[in-house]
């Protein structure tokens, strides 16, 4: 099997290969995953039009890995910004989701899951996330954490303890049993891992999560429906013939 | 009041034109409009990859008109796409939508309305709109037209016809009291006003609804809600300074 | 465009009068809007039992009013009481409701509203609203303000002071980023327009709300849909001849 | 116990009586079940505007009743039109609905119920009905009969072929398993009984299910909430004396 | 009418009499009602694991009595676990749950009700039968009482107390009008009643909910779908003769 | 990687090897999977009757599995009987069911999906699947097969085209894009993957999903939340020393 992990901006270099290296740890050893990141796009994404800024060229990036080969994509932002359009344009490579990865695991491990969130300005993506998989009546609440993406990793202890004590809140208050991390940055931080031990109920790493969904969908033998994410009509019916195309100057 | 309406894309500018004629001539004395056009972006919209591809483009252009001093933006596509982004980079300028202005204004003269939408490919983006408004109970059906958006004028006695059957079959069958025609297209052919005559049943035609809508917000003092659609975080906190920036090349 | 306010009771004339110049103000130059009021029915509206007793006198007002020709009647309660009756036996005057209009704006301008109401009394009853709109989803929470209606006026500031502390808890416990101030006489006594601007959240004044709404939906082209509200049969099919042959005594 | 069935109507004292013999033999041998007719209000009730013509005079009539110590008044029209307002102004007598008691007895007996109803005109208040009840996720459909409510008698063999296909179609087509007789004419016809002996499914007859809910609650020591269903605040508070009060002329 | 209730473990035997008192008490002059209870099982339900251990001996209990004439079984547990399969396995007996019986008295009688149940291990079930009641929208909260089963009866003062304050935080806080006893030795505590007295609103004892409603579905006629709860095929289609032949060892 | 799939009854030894045949191709390369039956329960499971009767002998049985040190246990009935129960005495190894994960899989590769199921005494526990996965929104339809259980393999060919048939109506008139085949014995007959193949969108074999989500679960280091399935009072709180002392005979 071969993935690819593709990050939806310019994550600096460093950064990119660190977490190259330990996505090939979590895979399994069937299991070869690449990652590449695209090359312009917002710095980190903390808004809806910080999403939607960063799709066109996520888009020509995930269009091009298709030809290479690839099982399954698998997108480097968590509230899974323009996974349907990504879906249209592919037709033999899967393409996952760190965010309906994550809710649909919390949803096989327990009845109701809390969703931490980077800022109070990414709860309406969070919510639409839920609408989006169809899982609203398990969801307990969505939490902001209000830790900037770019300094969760300079203090990790207090962002840590900070997140605990909002997770436990999640818990005792709104009557969560699973906990979704919903942030990439943090996934890399082994933090949710911490967490989980500490609280005693499974706390989602999107970023591990999207991963083994991508092994449970391609293992399985599944590509997403090609009847629910149609071509675009005029790629499909040859009115244009490359991607392209599609978008005049 | 001084609206302008924002068309997502390249159209040719005769049409663009000719819609900004028709736009003068729906507004209320009291209201002045003026039609602008995207330069770059997709030749029309029939898939969520292209509504994807116009958001870039159409945000800037929505945050440059904002400081021109319009009390509302009107946006040109019928799935709304954007609408969330284009509220978090405007402080004091509404922006209106056609499909939410569509299907509130349906769910305010009947009590299940259906949704003739230009072709099986934008099905899943308009249940996603009727999600988004919170409206699902009210919805009957989601009856694709399958014709494509640049031959709808063609032809369009021949498009008229199809659509009535389609509009008739939405009715008798699935139980709809009120139609929403999803295209903006139709919406400058006259189609939804012959239809509505013909069928004796509201028939919603979303450029006029969003123009009005814009009408309704505007006149009744009202902005969408800065709460809601929070500036994004670099942006509001100073970690840059313009829009641009928020884009790493 | 021609609109008719209609109280649906006895109010005190010089209140009408009072009323009838704000709405005056309010209207858009090209429409002019009349009031009226019902000779007989509640002296304030509070519970299920004196909406149901304002219905009877109410639906003959609006049914008169129609052969004036009138363009839509605006009903001058929050509750919408009536309002499917009214639709029933008009055929050509569309009929709104203050309620719908504002629950309708709400959505439009944010993700979930908060209603502040006048009395534990009036809680079923908004609820009753919400869910007649499709909009369950949208609602943060209902709150009562507890001063009945006919002492609104009498301390005005401390209404406003005691008004603005609930919508904040809305605001910040409920999660509310947009209120409905569901009760007419705050509408005319400019309390929505002062809280808008304190909270920084859109506050919608129902009685204003209902004017604008008529304005959109006439000024559209549209009335409500005769295949949802459909005429009495006795009537439809001639087996009375007029509105006060369905009533006997 | 000590029952009274209200008809909300000058419903024919022959038919009354007749009426109210059959409820004489439905009931419990503990329980002594009156019948009285209100003498004023709609001939037969097909439409919102009739259901809301029937509740003034009903309302004074259930007032009155409470003082003569009956435990619980029973709604004598299938929709429950003003049992809200009717909870309101009692405080020890119950007061039950054909419509709720109906449509919960459906749910008690299987998954998924329809409901036939008189007439076209009747589909939203039946939609209004199920709202209100909580139990919209087991309606299967709901289907008219179309047959005038005052001509169902005249020729009943037909009417029972007319309604037996329409519940074979709830079945076959919607998935019923249970089906819903909503209108009280035909319960006092004895359709129920023999279209459930046809069907092999249970078949509710709405004047029966209330008779018996009320005989289940009663028995069972309950009256409708009296913090579900306020008192009129002007009465509570004491500012009027008298039901009579609240409406001024 | 002729009920048996179905204690479905080995309640020792002095209390199945205590029970079966009670219960004659409750019957109406008309209803005899017997008690038996199932001589192996769990001592008390306070896991989905004990319920599911209750079902199959109890199955065979139910599958005889049915041959013994009596118009309906009562299930002698709140959870009403393996209601759907009683109802397989009859076909002219009634099978009648606590459970359902209790939520559906709840919402006849207020808009929202609290469910107290025995510990938070019952929480997850409540949920459930609230999910399959199709009653969700109608429920404020489920809170646990945490007093194991077994020593409810020992300090009922103290039991009656916890009780008191949890129920009323269920009214002020959660915002119900209507409270649901979960527990079936609760109901034989006089609990409810206590209770129902000492708040002011409905308090809702399963236990003689379920015998109330027994008589009410019976007394009308009704016995639950055959369409709604099949016979099992290989029953149904004669490949085994007896119930005993589905379980093979 | 250790995983266990248990046939919750006595299904001949030959087919239980030849389906742990299968299962060891299916599993990745790291993941060891066994295969168990338990000895006594119902032949095969169609209806709720023998759901239920599976659950007392498997609870046992997957008790005693954990003490093996398995990472999961993979429930070999679509309908997942018990499974709440089974999770509730697990402490260290997860249990995934057939059913949840097929449909949460379905739910991560289009929009909407049908279940076809094996008869129509199956489609009630479909029905309640779903509800408890909480993916009730994004369900088209459920369809039976009604070919038993045990008759399947005779005429695969048979099975094949009339099982195609059925899913081709799913996708046409139900509007699905994904499809569920909802029966084990199906799952260890290749019949998903060429139906798949035939069809073009995905069709999710249970026995495959399952093993699978197993994989993902326990690969991700996820356990079902012990906040969710909480242990029975009796044995958290020492009162019983062994799962064998909650059943008293």
């Amino acid at each position: 099997m071969k993935l690819v992990y593709v990050i939806p901006g310019p994550l600096n270099k460093k950064e990119v290969e660190r977490r190259g290296i330990i996505l090939k740890e979590w895979a399994s050893p069937h299991v070869k995953v690449d990652i590449v990141r695209v090359e312009e796009g917002p710095a980190s994404i903390e808004s809806m039009y910080e999403e939607f800024l960063s799709i066109p060229a996520t888009a020509r990036k995930i269009y091009d890995l298709e030809k290479e080969g690839y099982d399954a994509a698998i997108l480097g932002c968590a509230g899974d910004p323009g996974l349907e359009a990504y879906r249209e344009i592919t037709s033999k490579m899967l393409v996952v989701g760190p965010g309906m990865s994550s809710v649909h695991a919390a949803s096989m491990l327990g009845y109701r899951f809390s969703i931490l969130t980077v800022s109070n300005s990414t709860i309406p993506n969070s919510h639409e996330l839920v609408r989006k998989s169809g899982l609203t009546e398990r969801l307990a609440s969505i939490k902001p954490v209000n830790i900037p993406v770019l300094d969760l990793a300079t203090n990790r202890s207090e962002t840590l303890k900070k997140i605990k004590k909002i997770a436990e809140s999640s818990i005792v208050v709104d009557g969560a049993d699973t906990i979704v991390l919903k942030c990439m940055s943090m996934g890399f931080l082994n933090i949710a891992e911490e967490l989980q031990n500490d609280l005693g109920v499974p706390v989602i790493n999107p970023a591990k999560a999207a991963l083994k969904a991508a092994e449970f969908l391609v293992g399985s033998g599944y590509h997403h429906s090609n009847r629910a994410y149609l071509q675009p009509p005029k790629l499909a019916f040859g009115k244009v013939e490359s991607l392209e195309e599609l978008f005049i100057k």
